[in-house]
C-alpha cells in the first residue's frame, strides 16, 4: 500500500517521497518497507537510527528524521497509529486460499473447523469443535482438544498438548484514546507462537502481538486460566500454576516457576531459574537468576515469611 | 399465568381475587401484571408503593400489602421465590420459531449454530463453533469469533468484537437455601445486554441477570478473562484488564479504569472516571469520581502507597 | 500388559517373576492387578501393606517390598512413573465402540458431538457445539450448554446444569522433572465425576484425577472461572464463587462456603461447614468445623478484620 494511501486513510498528508509500506512494526524492529511511528520526542535516537522509510510522529521529532525518508506529522500520534492499524489488519477469514493440508495419520474431526491456508503436519489430533485459523500451522504429533480456538495465522509447535476452552491469539487488548474517553483499537496483527513440547491446560488464553509474536517457549507448561498477554516472550520449561496472569511485552527466561494466581506487569524481564510463590506480584524486572519470590509488592520469599510473622504480631 | 397455578405449585393458596401474572421482578420494579416478593418487614415502605398486583410475602407484611392485590404468605419467601422462578424460565430452545434473519453481507459459517428466533444484522460475522440463542439479536458489523456463546434473548450491539471463549447471558450464580443446607435455584429469567463498540477478550464471562438486564456499556473494554455477574451496569468507555471480577448488582459510572485481578463486591455503586490498580479488592461504594485507589481493603492509591513502605519496614 | 513389557518400555528389568498389571496407582490404593511406586525410602511401611504386586522403587526399599511381588528399581522414580503412565493412557477417541445410547425424551443437537461409547440419560439436553467424550455417562434431567466439554470416562450426574465454556476432565497439572529440568508428563488416566443436583457456571475447570476420580459432591454450586485440581474431593452443598481454584488433591467438607477469588494450596483436608471470605488463601488443613476465615496467610475473620485496622493505623 502506498504510504500516501495511508495519509489520505487518516486525513492528512505526507512529507517526503511516495512509497510502498507493505505492514506496521515498532520503531526499534521496523524494517524498510513497515511503516513505524514515533509518539514522543525521548524517541529521538532510536528515530534516527530507524531502518524505516515512512513514519508517523509527533512535530518536535521533525529533526530526528533519517535522510531519505518520508512522515506524516500527527496531532496524536498513538490515534493515528491506531488508526492505521486497522488497515493492515487481515481478515479473519480467507475462502480463496486452497483447502488446508493435512498430513499423514492426522485425525481432523468431521466437527472441528480448519480454515483454508492452514498447514496440518502428520499425526496430529484435532478433536471436534476445535478451530483452526486462516494460515495456522500446527506440526507433528501434536493433540488439539474439543472447544480450543487457535486464531489465524498462529503456529503450534510438534508435540503439544492443547487443552479444551483454550484460545490461542485473540487480539491483544491495546487501544489508543480520544480527548473524549473514547479507545480507539489498535489491530493486532501479530501471532503467537507455541514451540515444540509446550502442554497449554483448559481455558487459557494467549494473545496475538500487536506486531511480530507473543512466544511460548520449548517445554513450557501451562496450567488451567493462564492469561498471556501481546508480545510476551516466555522462555523454555517454564512451569505456571493455574490462574496467572502476565501483562504485554513481559518476557521469562527458562525454567521459571510461577505458582497460583500470580501476576506481572507488563515490560518486565524476568531472569531464568526465578521462582515465585502464589500470589506473587511482580512489578520490576528481575536481574539476578535464581531467586524465589513471594508477595505484592514483591519481595525475597524468605523476607516475605519474615514479615508475615511481623504483620500477624500487629494484632496481638 | 393464573396466581392461583403459581399458588399451587407453591402447594398453597392465594388470599385475594385470582389474576394474571406473566412474569416476575423485583419490588421496585415490577409492574401490575409481574409477580413480587418481599422477604423481610423492612421492606414495608416498599412494598406500600409497589405497582404489582401479586406478592409473595412474610406474614408479618399483611398490613402493608396495598389495596387490590393478592398474596401468599410464605413460611420462607425466598424459597417461594426460588420455586416461582422456575415456572417463568423459558427452555433453552424454541424451534418452533422462525429461522434467524441474516442481514445483508453478513457471513455466518456453517459450522456456526444461530438458533431460531435470533436477529442478525449487516456485516455480521460469525464464526465457526460460535453459539447464538433463541431470539438473541446481533447489530451491524460486529464479529463474533470462533467458540463463543450467547444464551437465548442476550442483545449484542453494533461494532462490537467478541473473541473466543467468552460465554454471554449463562445463569447469574443465586440460590435459595434450605433449613438443610441444600441450594435452591433461582431461575435467572433476565438477559444480558452489550452496548455498541464494546470489544471483549477471550474466555469472559458476563452473566445474565436474575430479572431485566445486566448491561456493559456502550465502548467498554475488557481484556481476557473478565467476570461480570448478574445484574451488573457497567458504564460506558470502562476499561477491564485482565482477571478481574464484578459482584452481582454493582454499577460503574462510565470511564473507570479497572487494573487486571481486581474484585468487588455486589451491589456497589461506582462514581465515573474511577481508578482501580491492580488487585484492588472494592467492598464500599464510592461517590466521588476521579479517584485512584489501590489495596484491599481499598484506600486511597497514594495511602496505599505509603502504607506499603510502613510495611516494609516492619521486616527491619 | 505384562510387567516385563513394562521394563522393556523403562529399558530397564523386573526383579521377581512376571506378571500381568492392568492400569496404575498410588502405593495406598493399588490393587494386585495395579502397578504402583515408592518414591522415597519414608513409604516403606507403606509399600510393606500394599496389595500390589508390581513396583517401580528406589533401591533402599528393597527391603521392604512384600513378599512374591516384582519390582523395578529406578534411578528416578518420579520419572519411571511419569514415562510408565503413558503406556496407560487411554486415545482421546475409539471409534470401534458402539454409538451412544441416548435417553428417552434427550435432546442432543446436531452441532453437538457425542462419542461413541457414551451413555446418555432419558431427558437430557446437550446443546450445540457441547462434546461429550469417550464411554461419558450422562444422567437423568441434566443440561449441557453450548460449547461445553466433557473428556472421555467422566460421569455425570442427574439433575446436574454445566454452563457453556466449562471444561471437565482436562488433564491434571502433573510431570515429573529431569536433571536438565525439561518436564515429563505424568499421564492423567483418572476420571472426574460430577455428583446430581450440581450446577457448574460458564468457563470453569475440573481436572481428572491422575489416578482414580476427581469429584464435586451432590448439590454443590460453582460459579464462573472455578479451577478444581485433579483429584481434588468437593464435599456436598458446598458454595465456590467466582474465579477461585483449588489444589490438587484437596478435600473440602460438606456445605463449605468459599468467596470469591480464594485459593487452597494441594492435599489440604478441611473441615464441613467452614467459610472462607473473599480472597482467602488456604495454605493448611481444617480440623474444627463451622470457622470462618479471610486473609493469606489465613486466619480467623474476626483476627483479620481486627488486623486490617493495626495495618491501616500504621500509615498515621
Amino acid at each position: 500500500m502506498l504510504f500516501s494511501e495511508i495519509a489520505k486513510y487518516l486525513s492528512s498528508e505526507i512529507v517526503g517521497d511516495d512509497l510502498e509500506v507493505n505492514s506496521m512494526n515498532e520503531l526499534e524492529l521496523a524494517s524498510s518497507s513497515q511503516l513505524t511511528f514515533a509518539v514522543h520526542k525521548k524517541y529521538a535516537s532510536q528515530l534516527s537510527s530507524s531502518k524505516s522509510k515512512a513514519f508517523l510522529i509527533v512535530e518536535s521529532l521533525i529533526e530526528s528524521i533519517p535522510e531519505n525518508t518520508s512522515y506524516i506529522i500527527c496531532d496524536d500520534v498513538s490515534l493515528s497509529m491506531a488508526y492505521a492499524t486497522k488497515i493492515f489488519a487481515p481478515k479473519p477469514i480467507e475462502p480463496q486460499l486452497d483447502p488446508a493440508e493435512i498430513g499423514n495419520d492426522s485425525y481432523v474431526d468431521s466437527m472441528a473447523k480448519v480454515e483454508n491456508g492452514a498447514v496440518i503436519g502428520s499425526n496430529v489430533t484435532i478433536m471436534a469443535g476445535a478451530y483452526v485459523g486462516t494460515k495456522v500451522v500446527i506440526k507433528d504429533n501434536t493433540t488439539i482438544h474439543p472447544n480450543v480456538t487457535i486464531y489465524r495465522d498462529c503456529l503450534i509447535g510438534s508435540d503439544c498438548i492443547i487443552h479444551s476452552g483454550t484460545v490461542i491469539g485473540a487480539d491483544g487488548f491495546g487501544f489508543s484514546h480520544t480527548k473524549d474517553g473514547e479507545h480507539v483499537k489498535i489491530y493486532q496483527n501479530g501471532n503467537v507462537i507455541i514451540e515444540d513440547d509446550v502442554e497449554i491446560g483448559a481455558n487459557c488464553a494467549i494473545d496475538r502481538a500487536v506486531f511480530n509474536s507473543t512466544v511460548v517457549g520449548k517445554g513450557t507448561k501451562l496450567d488451567n486460566f493462564i492469561h498471556i498477554a501481546h508480545n510476551c516472550d516466555i522462555g523454555e520449561y517454564c512451569i505456571f500454576v493455574a490462574q496467572t496472569g502476565v501483562g504485554g511485552s513481559t518476557k521469562l527466561g527458562r525454567n521459571c516457576v510461577v505458582s497460583g494466581q500470580c501476576a506481572f506487569t507488563d515490560h518486565l524481564d524476568i531472569a531464568p531459574f526465578s521462582t515465585f510463590t502464589a500470589r506473587s506480584g511482580i512489578t520490576k524486572s528481575i536481574k539476578e537468576s535464581g531467586g524465589v519470590y513471594s508477595g505484592y509488592p514483591l519481595m525475597d520469599h524468605r523476607e516475605w515469611r519474615r514479615l508475615q510473622i511481623k504483620i500477624a504480631n500487629l494484632s496481638k
